[in-house]
């Protein structure tokens, strides 16, 4: 499990005064990144063959409350569910002691090809470890 | 059932070169609003007592094949599910007769008070109708 | 000169309740490749050589009158400085008869390396020609 | 003078690979606001007669070398010019030791009307002090 902080931005707003519902997309992405880079690894990675990326399968959010402008949230990221070629993160998002929303987001590895053609291959064993020690 | 067409901008994309994932979800609201609009309903509407909107609760998106810059792409809206109090939208994305991505996005009908708290209500028989008929 | 049209989403708002204010500049960038559309030609263009693009070296905006939710707007582009190796864009923003905003940006013709570093070099004849005849 | 960092989210970038041009804008704002926060001030302020906000009049980027994914970058804010009615401000952007941009926005200080409508006014003398002191 890892834990980051965002702080709502005004571009992240809209004329309703609160957190756009597609901002907690890029968030999430966001907070990926960081547990990944956390865990020595990264959302683009190079290997012997080539290129390894993680292109996304699914996204989701479930809203309970919203967030307004310089609210400072917490988002908490789990590799939920670790599949031979997928994984599954789940995140919640809270306000002090208000709940936010929880989203998950599905991943699959893939081999690149140089024109950005994705292959799907099985996770390699040292990002699986990393992953399932996290 | 509703239909338009968007067109992948520049700011769209992102460094793996096809339409950042969080995107579907602006153009789903997109989609939504133009829908609403052709049925001469709005995301937000006065009403004798103030302001009806629907904030959303849920929101997803299944991807299937990547959009690149300048691609014409089509959505399909249909109001899937239509509640007392919430409507649920199916999105379906294509290009050309290639499938895209498949979304969901759910919407509670609420009077919002002058400083923007949502009180869930039932959906006004006349914005029903309207649905219903679409 | 060239026109174009675009509507304000609700993802182009902020919490001032107007369209936000670096949202002029995406429109800028979709209205110009438009523009370079309608002439025949890209923002990223092939030749024999391998890649022409147009990197931005400067933009800005004037702002005089705010957009709301749905406003449907106008955007005047000129091509109004067609150097040796750059060009510069006049944008013009109306919402009906009111002065909105004025924009300008300048790109650079460059040579793209296979990763991706750009080298000024004069702008093809070919190129010119269309932009001086818009 | 205010120093802060960002990192180049993965949202941030474009097709070209690069911090989309856009971008710097919003990056510009955060730190605009993260500076007024330094100083015990905000982007919008209640006052005795109801709120005072600074909407921008003109705002401006030139660009000398590109940003990269999960690059982190410094912005470096003074308060260049403290006027009557508004405050200009010079950003400058470097990634360790390179030039990466200089950018600049004006603000006016105004009353908004609760419908929004902003009247330019003389800015506060408790506002002037501080951006004076910093």
């Amino acid at each position: 499990m890892f834990k980051t902080t965002r702080r709502v931005e005004f571009r992240d707003t809209d004329a309703a005064g609160i957190m756009h519902f597609s901002v907690f997309f890029t968030a999430m992405e966001s907070a990926e990144c960081e547990f990944l880079r956390s865990l020595g690894l990264g959302v683009v990675m190079p290997d012997l063959a080539g290129q390894i990326a993680f292109p996304r399968v699914s996204a989701r959010c479930d809203y309970q409350s919203p967030l307004r402008f310089e609210d400072e949230y917490q988002i908490e990221v789990t590799a939920a569910r670790i599949g031979g070629t997928s994984v599954t993160y789940d995140f919640t998002f809270t306000f002090g002691q208000r709940a936010i929303a929880v989203g998950q987001m599905t991943s699959v590895c893939c081999r690149m090809s140089s024109d950005g053609t994705p292959t799907p291959i099985p996770i390699p064993e040292s990002i699986l470890q990393r992953l399932r020690d996290s």
